[in-house]
């Protein structure tokens, strides 16, 4: 099935909108309406049924959306159907921990490599993944893995940019609190923890 | 000065404007035209305007906004503009990885108190931090800390979230995959770190 070209913001939902309807799911929830839905994402009901103009109605005037059916749908929109990997480099504590969180899978995601640059880690096995020499990364060429994951030392996360787009990759999760910049062709999301924390305060009543 | 309520979305927005901002000033930008910052943010330039519009406009036909005195508006709108004191429980991957993180200082924002329920770990020094014993996490009501940060494994994130909001908390940003249920008054952000990386396939070309 083709797609009409969907607008960034509303791509950037789309995992939101998953989130969600997985979390119905496991509660048990067979439909949901535009409104709940609405609800537990955060945004008002109108933005959600725009969102989903761009790819089909999926909505049963007073029954709602099918969760499970609306969840297979964005994540078959989203190119996670079926599993994508992804190469993580650099294992520190924000690598480790990625390694050890098992929430990837069920966004269809699994990090099936993980590179260092320090002797110590190379060797080590952590949770199902054994930590390679970064100098080999680019075998991950042969591998046909199109996600890397940046948990580098905020000065290596250019250099790592740079290896990752000559190895092929297409997509990037950028750690580092640094800009990196590489060729149009690839998308880079830069996760900025401190910029979530930032928006906390707003909400907060006067102390 | 009042501002009318700005809805979430724009609230939600404001620290990506603000990192964007802070990033211009960084390379010795002193002005910003909306379609630049529309640009670097990733959204259209009529969402920009119609998002400031909520607080009055700072842009100058012709020079756009003035990027020190813009960051420094949202600064003070997002309640940044005087540092933030934030309490984080557990010191794992994830909690070691956020007090090594020189980021926050930018936003406004400083992890004054580490808690910790291992014995090995209270009294360690990580950063400028030494852990604390969480049986005493009541203790930053005194303090008048109002964030926290759950950082703990999954099956304790809700018990660490009643005791944060038994100690005044007023906001809570978690990073646990769980759902996690708090009064009305206390506002949680949850950072699901496999949710970002789930809008990465989408644009990437095809195998």
């Amino acid at each position: 099935m083709r797609y009409r070209k969907i607008p960034d913001e509303t791509v950037r939902r789309l995992p939101v909108y998953l989130r969600c309807l997985l979390f119905a799911s496991e509660q048990g929830q067979e439909n949901i309406s535009s409104r709940n839905l609405a609800e537990l994402v955060g945004v008002n009901s109108w933005q959600i049924r725009k969102d989903f103009s761009y790819f089909g109605d999926f909505g049963t005037r007073g029954v709602g959306y099918n969760v499970k059916k609306l969840a297979a749908q964005i994540k078959k929109i989203l190119k996670i159907a079926v599993v994508q990997k992804a190469a993580l480099v650099g294992v520190g504590n924000i690598g480790s921990a990625l390694l050890a969180y098992s929430g990837f899978g069920k966004y269809g995601l699994d990090i099936a490599v993980a590179f260092d640059i320090s002797p110590k880690k190379i060797g080590r096995k952590v949770e199902k993944v054994v930590i390679e020499d970064v100098a080999s990364l680019l075998k991950i060429k042969k591998r046909k893995i199109k996600l890397g994951i940046i948990a580098v030392p905020e000065q290596a996360a250019q250099e790592t940019a740079d290896k990752l787009v000559k190895a092929g990759i297409k997509g990037i999760l950028n750690f580092s609190p640094r800009y990196i910049a590489v060729p149009k062709k690839v998308k880079v999301i830069t996760i900025d923890i401190a910029m979530y924390l930032a928006s906390l305060p707003y909400y907060m009543t006067a102390i």
